[in-house]
């Protein structure tokens, strides 16, 4: 399978994505908690079904692993990791910020990225397969320099849902930057890849909730890595430190 | 003059601002600290001035009270309240939640009020002379019921910008709400009118940043008050508390 014809498909998936959800967003839907106390809606699960219908047909043999339904194993090798709406609190609220998160993930890296953010109208795509590259509805964007975090713009999306000892880091990080902005979800990492942020920082984060991150901002020349500084597999902790520049990247690191 | 005269003339405003703001958006600007350590730009000097010289033109026995400009006193005992960009955090980061506010206050008491936020397509007008009223793009909107806290949704922007004892308080009541979303700066109120979210909290904001909240939460039916559950006047210190539903204000204010 070429990763052009990968490319095709994952920007299917979102448009279909946005498509089931659009008529959801500002209605008044039902708010589940699930066991992990985050929020679920009938939006959530019809976007993620509708994305695993197509894969299941075009690429049968690709494992899926999505939010709300679980891990389908396949036989390829490769993975699909899916959050069909990150952001869900915000999703509820009717703020425009949330997205929908597609990544193929191979040999435990994500290679192919899409984060659709259809109410904002933002849809960021990132590859890594060849040479690195991300578009944000489809112009190249590329990170912005920052020369250190005493001039990064940072983003965090829930200051209070930190641990105990990662709130101490955030807050070591957070006193250090030139300022700072709250919510937000998976919308900031977009803004970081197209050079209007440079720094997100949290924690507690599943890997459907960054894979698709990962080569949007990799592709826009920026850095994603776990609090150590270490590339993010499927293993890692959840907690994500993104920067556009790696200077700010390294100090951000030496504080936490 | 009559108030359907001003309702016409506060939509020119709005739309005026937001087709200066948008060529600024996501346009790296440069961004100045002032004195009070808000950022402010280009962009907000540029909707002020354009929103000023259309009322010098219109209204010219009005007062005018902008947050980038200041105080141009009037002869009619009506004041223009101004703040062309609220969210300017978001706004620099590229984050379509910012929105001009307008608001028309006569006794003291915002009596007519916009919340434009151009990038959203989200349009806010509010109006207490008559009828309470209130529409998002021109459609009625209603607050939502909300028994009480332990069902509130609820939103505040900046949570780490509480003084020692506000945020105290702010746990008090962040604790006993159902969810809470952070960011969104004037979009909350909006979305709380529009019975999307069922409670908003913050502190040290001016009175360019409630005025046009005031009559597009009571318009929809909500309530705006001080953190004592007093009305909003210029002279209040900047505590805010919104609700869509008393019974979740009063809940909240038992908790202050």
């Amino acid at each position: 399978m070429s990763i052009e014809a990968d490319i095709i498909l994952i920007q299917r998936l979102a448009a279909a994505a946005d498509r089931v959800v659009a008529p959801f967003f500002r209605a008044q839907l039902p708010v589940e908690q699930k066991a992990d106390q985050s929020p679920v809606t009938a939006a959530d699960r019809a976007a993620e079904a509708t994305i695993r219908s197509i894969l299941e047909t075009d690429r049968p043999t690709d494992g899926i692993y999505g939010e709300e339904y679980g891990i389908s194993r396949g036989q390829s090798g490769r993975l699909w990791v899916i959050d069909p709406i990150d952001g869900t609190r915000g999703f509820v609220a009717g703020r425009p910020l949330y997205g929908t998160l597609v990544a193929l993930v191979e040999d435990g890296r994500p290679v192919l990225g899409i984060i659709s953010a259809g109410a904002a109208g933002d849809r960021w795509l990132g590859c890594t397969v060849g040479k690195p590259r991300a578009v944000l509805n489809g112009k190249p964007i590329r990170t912005r320099p920052c020369p250190g975090l005493s001039a990064a713009r940072a983003g965090s999306t829930h200051p209070l849902a930190f641990s105990a000892s990662g709130h101490a880091a955030f807050q070591r990080v957070g006193r250090s930057v030139a300022d700072m902005i709250f919510g937000g979800d998976c919308h900031n990492y977009g803004l970081l890849a197209a050079g209007q942020l440079d720094l997100v920082m949290e924690e507690n984060l599943k890997p459907y909730d960054w894979a698709a991150l990962v080569p949007v901002i990799e592709g826009a020349g920026g850095l994603i890595t776990d609090w150590a500084g270490k590339p993010l597999t499927l293993a890692s902790e959840g907690r994500v430190l993104a920067a556009g520049d790696r200077r700010a990247h390294a100090e951000a690191i030496e504080r936490i």
